[in-house]
């Protein structure tokens, strides 16, 4: 299966590096970007890609190209997806499709009726530690889930710039452990109280955000989860879960460099965690592209489908609202002012 | 020192045991309780108590008597601290001092201008690996705490005839953990929201009660606090807590029987945490006794006094509303009504 | 029961606590030491001890003491061993019962036909620990043993004028995990090789001694054990063991004094394990004084017979002639000597 | 650059893959395997491999390969070793080079004067882990290594029909455990005694082998090293060291799928280590041959040479003669019969 690659930043090499080598069966056939360079285009051609184009729009109308990885700016994301779906391409959109609801109603109508198939970007389903969570719950090792505690804390805030158009940490960065939540609890998050601080730095409190959260949510299984995230993790990025049960609990930690421990007068002391996202999840970026090439080729759903990136964007609102007024928000009452 | 005892049940011979074996410079010159029978007189003689009683006035009046550890039900602790002020006596008060804040502002205000030492039963303060946390806290060795997650589950829930009488989950169980958040941030509790649940057992629901909780709590600093409870855990009672600061992380995790592995084709498998909160806990109940002896003889102030011992009565208090209302309750709200 | 206790050191103390605290059927009745001052009878007195001697020949002689614990230096062990069979009291002595085969052989004689109980000191057979590894290969869990691996290193080395009486490495040190060896494998020894090395202090080499050492060892069912010793361990006080078998392996590791684990930008750091010897294993020596008394009550086989007291030190001169000749040494070849 | 790989088994295609997938700065230009057919010769396509062929003498005469990987069977890997130094081409060559010490000093000699690069397949040397301790040691971090103790056991055994043919144990498995002492220690190995048994499976020792092992070699500077082994672990492929010294200890343990535990009714359950040899070092696979690479492009030594090829060889001649003879057995004696 021929790809094409629609931007060519950070995420977007770390897709066509991971097709070369590991998918079996696809090839990236063409790679696009308003900003490519001599830099980029030397990268492309050395990762054996044979078509380099600065217009994505060179892409959608080549027939010899199955699917499109929508990696671009997430401003473009939703529009993107619109014309890839005009074009018949089979999309793999990196999250989020938008931070805007109606946007990603129009992809999601769009899709209705056709048999493209879509999938969202939550590289972090596929990585080896939550999947082993996602399978023990869902094999019943822990019974009947009661409680979810996700830990989600980056090792360190990105530049205040970037903040001020991310969104806000919800949508940002605890859409994440949104879709982490749907994820392993296979639930649907009702309600949301959410308590945020500026504990990390003032400048991300003067641009608007908060930098630490405590997210409360109440599922329809009547179980409740909670997420805590911060801007800054002294020792590493640390991405680690919690699922308890009627017959017990799972638990995930966090992965490192080597299994090295030293023991001296000062301690026992092993390694930090794997300090970078990319590091951290580099295996979790190809299996979520094997995962989708195999969709297409079987003509199975895919496994985040264009609803799972709507829902936590939904969520991620009802956060913002109840940071802002202090209260519980229901889902749905962010989802009816969307006629949702 | 002499101490005088109130209460032979479970807790009252804990304390007789742990006195008799460990804490130097006091030995139990008495002991009291309504239900004095030949079985517990017997275990009392054996344990070397030279007096016994059914009457607990009688160690009141008793002036070789320094101090009393009031280990009788609930309903009467905050009468007889009363009494036992009225008498001189030093007090060690089991947990909680009362449900009732009128009743514990009493004491207190008994307490007032006496040089007597009050002591409040949360033995979880003494035990070493939360003191251990605070002992890293205080130091500074994780920087400024900016979030703290305690986990507290039970092995299994109580009979519902206890649970009827408890007042409730917040403030017979998660009194604690309530506890705990003020001793390892060494802050006050602004405001409180609480998430319940029924998912062990209907019949907790049907007696007015939840099981499976999840707290969040705003400091006055600013961090936030969250607890995550339930009266059942299948893997044994589980006690822990991460502490997340500026420079870094500490966490306390469960003890056990035994540090043996086994690794076979199933899995490497270490033991479960211990089961039973005597066994978890044995050496802070001694612990709590030698500080409380101690600030006696030293004339110190007590490690937790008769305000420690209301505070998390007004935070679960504030849970309990949060609960029934839906809404964060600010622990001011609840202190106001009370005159506080 | 009634006990005296020969020795007033710092092991005679311990027990004379431990009896004291924890032994529930059992009190110290009299303690002699020959160097018995104002403080040691200060301490025996306040330790509830009624008689209080110079004369260890007073307890041996009291109708009232059943049985004795010997805890004077090594080289009395087995001279007051055999007054204490002819005094017809049950025994309990420190390991080892001797350096010397001909003085253990002699208590054996003397025991044979008397329906006297008696214990070698072999404490670290009771720590929980330990004995959940020696549970495991016991219930088949690991299958048939073929391999088993001892970690026995001290937090620091002995002064040296202790070195020069001590019996060397393997009679003072490793003697202990000839023991564990023979507990875990239920097993008895055929065959040792051993390496030996000055790496820690060349003051122990000029003494005579070794102070690093990997000792192998043949079992009569053909597994294979192996012990690594030092006088020197930085991080503390190592005492770990991994058990091999047809179905899987056992491992047990290091206490520690909390649970607490620390992460920062150095590094994820859990606490050191325990220094101190009596820290490590003070339960064990309750649980051997324990189980020393039960065996008296009930009229059972001690858990450690003089017979296990002898093995050890047939094991640890086939070490020591193995150092000097550099060739593997029958246990039999030792025995034989000795008419064994 | 481009390199030949001779021998299309699985080690073969390990390195193939390897390279096409991670080499920056290599390609693989020709595969050759005698037993070369269709599945084979699709899958060398697929991988991208131009020059497909039976006769690798077809590699070493391509002016334009400047490097070869030897992945033959073991017994041609000298004799090939040759030829390539004849052809000029640089070496990378699966371990051993021989089970036969003069075919070894052959490709020594050969090499000599030339300014061949020549890499033996220690992979080990290469493995997160292992690096991590090597580092830690290098770096002084637990000060004078005087204790080294090695686990090396595999999952299951290989069919008595390889065992016959293997060169046993210590030729075929222990050979990487002794480059391992000798990687770790940076030191080398003087004396050597073993002791062995057949614990696994009586075919083992009617083929003349033995299926478990515990080697202890005495090193240059006086440190002890230990290694067991055993041919069958039933709970995985496992693979850990432990280095003592005058400051520390460093240890790494095995890797596992996913740091996924369940905690309930039955323990706190983690992975088993990971399974296959083929898994568990993949990453080193990788490592081993950039490295090559780029010792071939920079013009340094190679991190594994022909010299580090030898040792073992030497080492593991002594350890089966001291099995035989149950004597320690001096490197130096071996060497010598050899001329070295």
């Amino acid at each position: 299966m021929k790809l094409g690659i629609i931007g060519a930043g950070r995420i977007g090499r770390v897709h066509a590096e991971s097709v070369t080598r590991f998918v079996k069966g696809a090839s990236v056939e063409a790679i696009a970007d308003p900003f490519m360079n001599a830099e980029t285009e030397k990268w492309a051609r050395d990762a054996g890609i044979p078509k380099i184009y600065k217009d994505y729009k060179k892409i959608l109308s080549d027939p010899e190209i199955e699917a499109v990885l929508i990696c671009s700016s997430t401003d473009t994301h939703s529009a993107i997806s619109l014309e890839a779906i005009a074009a018949g391409k089979h999309i793999f959109c990196e999250k989020p499709v938008d931070h805007d609801v109606e946007k990603i109603k129009k992809v999601m109508d769009a899709l209705a009726g056709t048999k493209l198939k879509y999938q969202v970007g939550f590289n972090r389903r596929f990585d080896h530690n939550f999947r082993a969570a996602r399978e023990a719950v869902k094999a019943g090792k822990i019974g009947e889930l009661n409680t979810l505690s996700v830990t989600s804390r980056d090792p360190a805030a990105p530049p205040v710039s970037y903040i001020k158009v991310s969104g806000g940490i919800f949508l940002d960065m605890t859409i994440h452990d949104f879709d982490m939540v749907r994820f392993i609890s296979g639930d649907e998050v009702e309600e949301v109280y959410a308590s945020g601080a500026v504990l990390v730095d003032p400048e991300i409190g003067e641009a608007g955000d908060i930098d630490t959260a405590v997210i409360t949510l109440k599922l329809k299984s009547g179980a409740i989860a909670v997420i805590n995230n911060c801007r800054r993790a002294a020792y590493g990025y640390d991405q680690r879960l919690e699922a308890f049960g009627s017959l017990g609990q799972v638990e995930v930690r966090n992965d490192t460099d080597s299994t090295a421990v030293i023991s001296n007068a000062d301690g026992v002391t092993a390694e930090k965690p794997k300090y970078f996202f990319l590091e951290r999840y580099m295996a979790a970026y190809t299996a979520e592209i094997e995962s989708f090439v195999n969709a297409v080729e079987k003509d199975t759903d895919t496994e985040v489908g264009a609803a799972d990136g709507l829902a936590p964007v939904l969520i991620g609102l009802a956060a913002a609202r109840s940071v802002r007024e202090n209260r519980p928000v229901k889902v749905a009452e962010i989802a009816a002012e969307y006629g949702l």
